[in-house]
This record gives structure tokens, C-alpha cells and sequence, in this order.
């Protein structure tokens, strides 16, 4: 609902969100909203997580356990719900929704983009946006009967998972046991059906950050930050930028395509939308009901209070998300042009240590350290972006920093860490 | 120290550091350390301070009783104390400095800058700077004499007291009662001195950020961000902007005086050199050993991570500051250019409310609401910042979403606010 009041926070007719899930995305929202005098609740399965230590409250269990997720909702009593993680009790969250809970963007958007299964229809089917070829399999002769229809190379990835998590690059038929068994090891949950998908040799993969937000007739309206660029390592986010390099008609193809993917789920907030981009042509992949690993950029190159976390903030609380009309699109722009990099942990144990840090941020990067109690081996542990007009450049910026530090932990030293591998330099 | 490594939050080998008052500025210090993975503990003299919301740990008490303050600091062992306001057991953070602890920029600055008599005579003698006329009086027959001496007008302020509460403007000898009175009644502790100061008709008020810290090989440098320029009303700041608009010479003067006035208070970390430009000269007037209130305009003008509260932590924990060099000078430039204006609150009360959001915040302004528990007729509560590249519309794209903001109590409502008065439109 759109909100032109705001009480503070700590009373009872306080604004209060409830973050299930509360990493380095959850710490971020929850900065944002505490500049707007809103009331947090950070929940986790662990003690300590990076947003959990900014919010008001937090609360530690198992969200997919019905009684300890029923329990915080109707204790706190939150006017929104925010799943930031995808291992919640999807049940509970429909109940909570159907007793009138405002679950952010809705319980059943949530349902759809847990699984790429669902997801990958919704693109398809109901929002009508162009897909590569894919295909199912349950076991393994169904997996190589699919991986032969759609050609090699393809991609095989466990339907429920994430952040890349039981993906795999399969090149030929030698490939598909080891892709086989990857997804069903790092597949999360019951999931054990893969997925496989047709590779497109896409000329550039992006995040288009939509968001659904009212406008100040109350009615649902949908406006862009600009199209974020990114490349994996591993099925993982490792670097992303912002503007990407597309022209001025793909862009406005990106825009169309992520409407039509965020009006499909619904609700409000702003959703992360992948897509590929192959000879102009624009391909759905999957959406994130919630702020985006490589939107993180936006941390930097949006103008303060007003990144992907904060404009989710905003979406959520019917507070107003402003624009500049863009060929009929309502169009975010950032400040500067920027690039951002991962840190990733090179090594596993408690009581993580970074050092370098003068080699790292002797330029004028924005360094996040996540201030995860515990580093497991490719880890995200912390952030670097940098700022040039030139996105070429601010890669190459954002590279030099995040690869620059050293990691170890309780358990394991620094060894192993010169021989640094950079892509760009 | 200079510092390579940091360890995560919440360990016995975290970097830890304490707000000694914990405000909307001490709220923005922690944030920023929050995302550097850096221990945060607030202390304030009532419950919920802006600062105690987002921090690791709160302590809430009289910082002016030893026992407390010595309580909390021999408890929590902080890498760092972190003065945020004046209300402060000198002797006891003298005595803290002596067993060892490291206090920020140290107890000598704090204790010069906590009045008025002693910053004057340290930037007028120690540094060396040039100021406007003054004189000190005790009575009223001293005071008559002083205003006499230096002409009218002149301004006659309590030598110790804060944000411009117990000054006031002399135009007349008729205005000298109500200025006496005045001071005495709006003076903190017990400094019933008065200064009177010449007044100096300048052509711009601006602080200069001035950042201590340490360079590559751990000594310590200065570095600058763009002067800010900002005015008053009723002798608190009303408005900011980066850059002021002063010619390159003056710039540079300005980084010299502000180098002068820090170096001859020490220590490290980001200061308000508050300073008045007149026919192209310089001149000191006070100087905040802190993040100063008119620097918010920062929070949105210099890239994330590295508004003055940003660059604080980074100097504080000894982290690099990055620069560029400029005619000499290690310069710290604004991504874009901005203005800062605060909200102030028409009432008095518990619970308060702020309404007219939408339209406050339809244009693309960045809005802190500070979440302060309690309002008081002219309390800060929040703040805008806008975006421009010409310094002369921000101010009032600023202006105009601030003063759009209606603010009513749980003892006190809406009426009476619909009269306006916009200072540029």
C-alpha cells in the first residue's frame, strides 16, 4: 500500500520489516531501512549473520520448521515479510499470506523462483519471453537422452539450488555422470530433478534490477535501474558492472522483457531479472524476487539510500521510487558508471582475517567486508566496487582490489594465496 | 596504527570500536564500520539513540560519571574512543589516553574543542590562523565593555555550549541584556564565561573535512575533501553543499588553514574545520575533532562507503584514505556535486510521525529519518540531500523536499505547518 507516513521505529505503530534470511543482501536492506526509521527483524540459521548484527532484533532457527517460522511472524507481527534465502517453509509462507501477512513480493512468486523448474515455465509460458531449448531429466538415461536432443554443449543444473550451486558446463557425452552426480550432491532439498538447458553463446548476460512500486495513485507501476552486465565463474557471480554494453534498442528489449517476467509474479519490490542478450535478441533465464548478487554494484554507482536494497526498501514500505522517463520506460539512472568484484574465501574455518588491505584500498574503491563469523572455501565474504565512467576501467579496478586480499581463518594460513589469478589484467 | 589485517566482528581479536554519544552522525559512523566488518558499541544518555539501533552493542548512561564511562570502556576494551558529543568526563578520558587507550583524535582535541574559549585561543595562537576579533566577559558590566570595544554588530556566544544553542547576534547595545540571558541560560556545565566576536560580514561559510591518517609507510598525512559550504538559521546549520562555491586560490587557502588548525590539535581521524571567507582571506572560527553535521551532505555526494563518517572509520582504524593530488594537496573529490538540508521538527512529544512523503520524496533525493525516539521543537530529524551538478539547484531541489515534510507527536499534531517558508524558491 502506498505509505505517506512513517512512525519511527521502537513503537507500536512502527513500520517494521521481518528479513528471512539475513546475508549480505538481508545487512544491506536492513541499513537502508534503519535510514528511513524503520524496524528490523534479522532472521537466520546462524548466530551472527552479516544482518542480524545491524537490525533492531534477530531471531536464529530452522525457517523451514512450521512452528519456529508461525512462531517469530506472530510474535513480531511484521507489516512485510522478506525471504531473502530460498531453504524457508513455502507452506507456512502461504498460510501467513492467506491470514492476511504481506509476504514481499508473495507467496507464490516465492514458490515459482525456489525451484527452475516452475520459474522456467512462468518465463516461458506466462510471461510469453523467449528461453533456450530445455528439458528434464529425473534419472540418469533420461539425462542423456535430454543432453542428445538438445545438443552439446548444454547445461545441466539441479532444479532446486543457488548462487550456481549444482550447475554444470557439459561439453559431450563423457561430461553428463559427473554432471549427474554434481546436481544431486549440491542440489538443495528434495530437488532431484534437473534441468537441462540448450547453451546459447550469448553475446552478454545482464541483471535487469525491476522494480514493481506504486506510484502516487496507489497503482502498481514498473521502473529500471540500468541493465547490470555480469560473468560467472563457476556457475557463480564473480564480477558485475553497470551500464552494461548493450544499445539503446536492447536495452529498451530488456526493459520490455523484465516487465513481462515481474507483472507474471506479482507484487512489489524489485526483482533480479537474468537474461542473455544474443544478436539483439533478448532470452528470459531466471528471477530472483528480491534484490540481486550483482545488483550489489548498485551499491556504489546508485545515488545513496537508493540502491537495489534501498529501492527494494522503498517498493516494500509504498514509499515512492523515483525516475526519469526514458522512451516511455521509467528509467533509474545511477550516479557513475561501476564495476564490482567478489572476495572470495580461499580457505574454511572460523574467525576469518583479511589482509592487504593497503594494496587493496589504496585507490578509491567501496570495500564491503561481510563480517561472516565463518569462511567456507569459494565463500562470498566481501565486495569491492569502483567507480569510472568507463566500465572497461572500473572492472579492471574492482579486480585489482578484490583479488589483492589475503585470507585465512582459526584453522588455515595465508599460504597458497601469491600466485593470484586475474582475468582482466 | 596503520592496520593490514582485519578480523571479523565478534571475536576476541576483533577490531572494536566505542561511540561515546551515538547520534544521527555516530549512526552513519557505525553503519560504516559495520560494513568494513569492524565491532560496534554505542553509548548514549537515553535509550535508542539513532547510533544504539544499529550497533553490535549499546550502553545506555551519564558519560559525564566516571564510574559508568569507566566501567564500559574497562569492559568492552575498545580499539578506539570515538567522542561523538561534548557532555563528556573530561578527566576520565584524560586518564584512559594515560592507561593506554586510544582516543579519537585524542583527549587534548576533545577537551580543546568542547568550548569555546580554548578552540579560539588554539586556532588563534597554536596554529597560527587568522580569526575575527573577541574578547571574553564574565558579567554583564564586562560584557557591555567587550560589545563596546569590538563594535556593532558583533556576536556574543557561551563559551560552551553546542550546534549554536547560547549564541546570539548583537546588533545594538540594546540587544546586550537578552544576549546575556541568553547565554546563560542556553550554556552547558559550567562555563558561564561568554566570547564576543567581531562579525565579520564573510562572503561564504564553509567546513572543511580535513582527514588525519596514516600514509603508506605509517605516517601521518592530511587530505582533503571539497570544501563545504553551508548556512545557518538561528545559529545551526540549516543547509550544506559541496563544492562551495570558492575560487581555486581560495581553495587551496582553505586546505592550508584547515591543515594548520588539525596538525596543531593531532591524533587522527576526520574533523569540521568550521572556517569564514572573506575578500579571498581565510579564517578560522572553530573546529569539530569529529564529523561534523553540515558534512552529511557527504553521505551522498562522495562514493559509498567514503562519506566523511566513511573516511572517519577508515582514518580511526587506520586504514587507507585515498586521494588524488591537486596543486599539492592530497584532494578527496565528490562523485557529484550536492546539497544537504535538514528537518527540523514543529513539535513536541514522544512516537513522532513524519507525513508527506510522496511528495517530499517523489524527486530523486536521498532521505534519512534518524529514528530518534523523542521530538523536540527544533530537534534534528532527519535530513535530504540532493544531487546536482549545479550546486544552485540541489540546494533547492533540497530545500523544497525538506520543508515538504509535516511532522506531528503523540502530544502534538498536524496544525500550524502548512505555512511554509522556503528560503530559495
Amino acid at each position: 500500500m502506498r505509505r505517506d507516513e512513517l512512525f519511527g521505529p521502537l513503537n507500536d505503530k512502527s513500520a517494521k520489516i521481518m528479513l528471512l534470511g539475513s546475508g549480505e543482501l538481508g545487512k544491506e536492506i536492513i541499513i537502508e531501512a534503519m535510514r528511513l526509521g524503520i524496524e528490523t527483524i534479522a532472521v537466520d540459521r546462524y548466530e551472527n549473520a552479516p544482518g542480524q548484527q545491524v537490525a533492531h532484533r534477530a531471531y536464529t532457527g530452522n525457517m523451514k520448521d512450521p512452528l519456529f517460522l508461525k512462531g517469530i511472524v506472530e510474535k513480531e507481527k511484521p507489516d512485510a515479510i522478506i525471504p531473502e534465502i530460498e531453504a524457508i517453509n513455502l507452506d507456512v509462507l502461504f498460510e501467513l499470506e492467506k491470514c492476511g501477512f504481506n509476504v514481499i513480493p508473495n507467496a507464490a512468486a516465492t514458490h515459482a523462483a525456489m525451484q527452475r523448474e516452475r520459474i522456467r515455465e512462468l518465463i516461458s509460458k506466462k510471461a510469453g519471453v523467449p528461453t533456450s531449448k530445455y528439458l528434464y531429466a529425473d534419472t540418469l538415461d533420461e539425462l542423456k537422452d535430454a543432453c542428445e536432443k538438445l545438443g552439446y554443449p548444454c547445461w545441466v543444473k539441479a532444479i532446486m539450488s543457488s548462487s550456481g550451486q549444482g550447475s554444470m558446463f557439459v561439453e559431450s557425452e563423457a561430461d553428463i555422470k559427473k554432471a549427474f552426480d554434481n546436481s544431486r550432491a549440491r542440489a538443495r532439498g528434495s530437488g532431484e530433478r534437473m534441468i537441462v538447458e540448450e547453451h546459447i553463446p550469448f553475446d552478454i548476460e545482464v541483471t535487469e534490477l525491476a522494480v514493481r512500486h506504486y506510484d502516487g495513485n496507489g497503482h502498481i507501476v514498473t521502473s529500471f535501474p540500468k541493465p547490470v552486465g555480469h560473468y560467472q565463474i563457476d556457475g557463480d557471480y564473480h564480477s558485475s558492472w553497470q551500464c552494461a554494453e548493450v544499445s539503446e534498442s536492447v536495452e529498451r528489449e530488456i526493459y520490455r522483457t523484465a516487465e513481462k517476467i515481474t507483472s507474471a509474479l506479482g507484487g512489489v519490490g524489485l526483482f533480479g531479472c537474468e537474461l542473455f542478450v544474443k544478436d539483439g535478441k533478448v532470452y528470459g533465464n531466471e528471477c530472483s524476487p528480491r534484490p540481486h548478487d550483482t545488483g550489489m554494484v548498485t551499491l556504489a554507482t546508485h545515488q545513496a539510500t537508493l540502491s537495489e536494497c534501498g529501492l527494494h526498501v522503498r517498493a516494500v514500505c509504498g514509499l515512492p521510487v523515483p525516475s526519469v522517463k526514458q522512451s516511455g520506460f521509467n528509467v533509474i539512472l545511477p550516479v557513475k558508471n561501476g564495476a564490482s568484484h567478489v572476495i572470495l574465501s580461499p580457505c574454511e574455518g572460523s574467525h576469518p582475517v583479511m589482509r592487504n588491505l593497503w594494496q587493496a584500498l589504496g585507490n578509491d574503491v567501496s570495500f564491503f567486508a561481510f563480517g561472516k563469523p565463518d569462511a567456507h572455501f569459494g565463500r562470498r565474504m566481501g565486495l569491492v566496487v569502483a567507480l569510472d565512467d568507463d566500465v572497461g576501467k572500473a572492472k579492471v579496478k574492482a579486480e585489482r582490489a578484490a583479488h589483492m586480499i589475503e585470507m585465512r581463518t582459526s584453522q588455515q594460513g595465508w599460504a597458497g594465496q601469491h600466485d593470484r589469478k586475474f582475468h582482466l589484467l
